[in-house]
């Protein structure tokens, strides 16, 4: 879809409406788009096999030339992961803070197009000028350094993006959020905010990440073998805070875990994570110490399950073996659909012996997203004229449109948008205008985009009941069959127990055949038909199950 | 394994330690076995196809003449769901209170076992003797009516079992928790206690029912339109209060979903929930009043697949169509591992209009188990001599086990055993002092434990990558192939994409097998083995994912 309207700013997101995860959202006046962050998001459930997701930017490839770059908010997965994908279709300049660009870096080397790419650096307060827009880069704070808001000035107003945020008045770094600059924008008045929706259900004040640093003291203080702590690889002022106590303690440090070490590398280059180079040792190293000083930083977190603490869990992490007197503290909350794999984990633990802390017992985690009265703040020195909430699923969304409200915004001017929707918005009035194609790009393996709706339709069937392949030889010109019918299945039930159904089957599929070619109807496709529709009511009416039945014909 | 001491009490749980569910133990005495409850549990996320899943009870079995029945603490599905299956294996008496039983009646009916059982109904406050053995039911509160902890008393000391249980000084039907008696039976003496732990890692108390029942008043009293409202069919007392609010406010009730029809009519027919009989309509009639007049109760608080709500939010409920000012209430709060298919059913409500309203915004659900400070109560009227925390993940044993410690117990007095441990105790010592057999049997359609390991494992792989069958008919007097090889695929990628991998894979195979033939070698291993191989190599170097790949060989 081409716009015909030329003074208007037009604002479609690709991803991040009515999901977590996938974030991305163009912003568009005249004859330039920009486009605000690039994420994954990780597969449902019932995506069986499927590695991550990326967004479908078919309408940015439309309007190529438009297209004047990404800008990063921050580095997370969820903001950048889908940059090496993307970048290989529309390869534009990329703007972000240091951090961000070197976390960028380091995915674009491991796809081998780091030389072809733009990357160009912003600090937090930085304008970057195009023709008619400009957009400047704004401190905010968040679970992972040198994160920003964003302000896109048109000549026909200003859209501010919060990106993910929260409001930390002491944050690790002392790098506050600049309230004073949204404070600013708001009195010169802000035609569209697009804020963060996560935590809108969350009465209260996100607490700071000071905070864990204190609990994390108290924890180290009365640790008397190795502290193993797992936490998010990016939450660079988390480590920061774990590698203090362990210094203040006496404790070397060992990174373990892939995105852990390549991460922390990342962070302390760029002068993001400070740690005194006698205080690292290497995961190899760690039996040169005594127990009570060391400490090592682990993925797993979210009980991933090839990470760093699952392997530690189930004892098969080779420079790690739980010891008594280990003491594991999971420094995170588990994201929806983890809870499982981090209880297992933590069950896994205490079986070894180590002892265990985790959320439910200290306060050990904050969250990295505002809650509501973080999110009445920023509306009311926002204070914009029409209000789009975005990053979350769509209840979030829509509690983040009633909180809107509440705070005096008339409901007319609040879009609870979907993701691909186009709003327009200039001084005088906001509409959705129409809708673009998006979607969800699976990439599985190296494939990128070629598991569909089919493919996983089947997989989900494979996983339920299984396969039970049916294979027979015919000989075309006598209409006799010469081998089979073979029925071999997998993932179905017990030979044992089905062996009497596997024989009966046989019988079902020789009767369906031997009628076709006594009826010199030797069309494949009726055979099949007629072989799978009599076998799976067969099975059905035996177990109440629905195994995939697939029937080949070999002719000779 | 048989027990040659005699006096000693041995206590044995075939499930329901470091799982949630699954709850069953078997306390026996010289010559009797009595077992406490027989409970599901439901399958774990790599458990693909499972319906669910039942307790292995060999030992019983193998000890058929020692077991004197089921003692049931109340009709939960944990803990009376596997009596179907159980006793068709082991036909023992049952024991329970009068909605216990009511519910396990429904069950046997459906399994058509009923008029084979013996059913027998006790009171809280009944004690059945047996020889040696004499088993008292006492009230407790629980988030189901009429539900009972379990004391076992035997010349040598006595097992008090709390059952799931909470401390609910309010309870809705009056039925306070026997207190009084836990207190006398501390004060005679008890040798072990087994209490529920699932809520261990939660401190304080956990709230009353009679709370949610002000919060949905206030709630039907602003409501204009239908309210919703979903909840466990087996929470009576939350049926109860639902049905009371809406009488206030002049609603017809109407159920939806198979359990909850079920469970409601057996309350109704034993007395355990009120409801004037104009008060009720069928959830087909309800179109024949106003909004404003009706209430419907459905299943799906778990965003269950096909529940009722589930249903309602993806528009295809046969007579609930979301209306504009419905107000859905979902009063429950998620298991662990169902947070994404509720959120998603909360989503796809507010999508179609309705007003939501879950947990984290209104108090609408209490839990049904003891926090920290009941816990704490019950350790101290009972004062067991040795403790064996139940019902519960590993984790929440070991807190439990450390919770019994800070109350002043000592260590070796406490026992976190693991599903199939012997625990002996005499009035001067406990000690584990072996292991039975069990296991989790997996109930998958109407097979029962004809889903093992492999077959989960090859559900796995399928579900991950799909399958790759290769089809060859091969001429056995002259070692030439007649027929293929064909390459047929399920859940793997898209043809379209996957064509030329397929061609060159047919090329492999072809390779391989002439290879074999032209070396005269005909096993069907060598040939099978060869093509797996090479194939399996081909593919992964191609897109690094590795399907099942199933070579067929036929000969004519």
């Amino acid at each position: 879809m081409k716009s015909k309207i030329k003074n208007k700013i037009r604002v479609i997101s690709l991803g991040g409406l009515g999901e977590i995860g996938k974030n991305i959202t163009a912003i568009e006046y005249k004859d330039e788009i920009i486009v605000i962050d690039c994420g994954i998001s990780f597969p449902e459930p019932d995506m069986y096999g499927v590695d991550l997701v990326i967004p479908d930017i078919t309408y940015l490839l439309e309007n190529k030339d438009k297209v004047k770059g990404f800008f990063l908010t921050h580095g997370h997965e969820d903001h950048i992961g889908a940059l090496p994908y993307v970048l290989k279709q529309l390869n534009v300049p990329v703007y972000g803070t240091r951090l961000t660009l070197g976390l960028v870096e380091s995915k674009l080397e491991e796809h081998n197009i780091l030389k072809d790419c733009d990357l160009n650096v912003v600090k937090a307060g930085n304008t970057i000028k195009l023709e008619n827009i400009s957009v400047e880069f704004i401190r905010n704070s968040h679970s992972i350094a040198d994160s920003c808001a964003i302000a896109v000035h048109t000549p026909i107003g200003r859209v501010v993006h919060t990106g993910d945020f929260k409001v930390d008045y002491t944050p690790i770094d002392g790098e506050v959020m600049d309230l004073q600059r949204l404070s600013t924008l708001g009195k010169q008045g802000v035609l569209l905010l697009l804020a963060d929706s996560t935590n809108v259900e969350r009465q209260g004040y996100t607490i700071s990440e000071k905070v864990i640093g204190e609990s994390l003291n108290r924890i180290f203080g009365k640790a008397t073998g190795r502290v193993i702590v797992a936490t998010f690889a990016s939450n660079i002022h988390r480590l920061q805070q774990i590698v203090n106590a362990s210094i203040f303690y006496e404790r070397k440090i060992a990174f373990s875990g892939r995105s852990m070490e390549k991460i922390s590398q990342v962070a302390m280059n760029l002068g993001y994570l400070n740690i005194p180079e006698e205080s690292i040792v290497g995961i190899n190293e760690i039996g040169k110490y005594d127990s009570e000083n060391i400490t090592i930083i682990t993925t797993g977190s979210q009980g991933e399950p090839m990470s760093a603490l699952t392997r530690i869990a189930a004892g098969i992490h080779r420079s790690v073996q739980v010891e008594k007197g280990d003491l594991v503290i999971i420094s995170a909350s588990p994201i929806p659909g983890n809870e499982k794999c981090i209880s297992n984990v933590i069950n896994d633990l205490f079986k070894r012996g180590a002892e265990v802390i985790y959320n439910s017992l200290e306060e050990i985690h904050v969250s990295g997203h505002a809650c509501q009265e973080e999110l009445k703040l920023i509306h009311s020195l926002v204070k914009p004229k029409y209000f789009m909430p975005v990053h979350g699923e769509y209840r979030h969304l829509m509690q983040h449109g009633l909180l809107a409200e509440k705070l005096g915004m008339d409901k007319s001017n609040i879009f609870v948008s979907q993701v691909g929707d186009v709003l327009e918005v200039h001084s005088k009035a906001a509409t959705i205008s129409g809708k673009v194609k998006t979607g969800a790009i699976m990439v599985d393996g190296l494939g990128v985009g070629d598991v569909g709706s089919s493919v996983l339709h089947d997989r989900k069937l494979l996983a339920q009941d299984g396969i039970l392949t049916v294979v027979i030889t015919i000989k075309k010109d006598s209409y006799t069959i010469v081998a089979g019918p073979d029925i071999i299945t997998r993932g179905f039930v017990y030979v044992r127990e089905s062996e009497n159904i596997i024989n009966d089957a046989r019988d079902i599929v020789l009767k369906e055949v031997e009628k076709k070619l006594a009826a010199k109807d030797m069309s494949r496709r009726n055979i099949k038909f007629a072989v799978k529709n009599s076998l799976s009511q067969f099975i059905y009416m035996k177990i109440k199950r629905r195994p995939i039945i697939m029937p080949i014909i070999m002719e000779v």
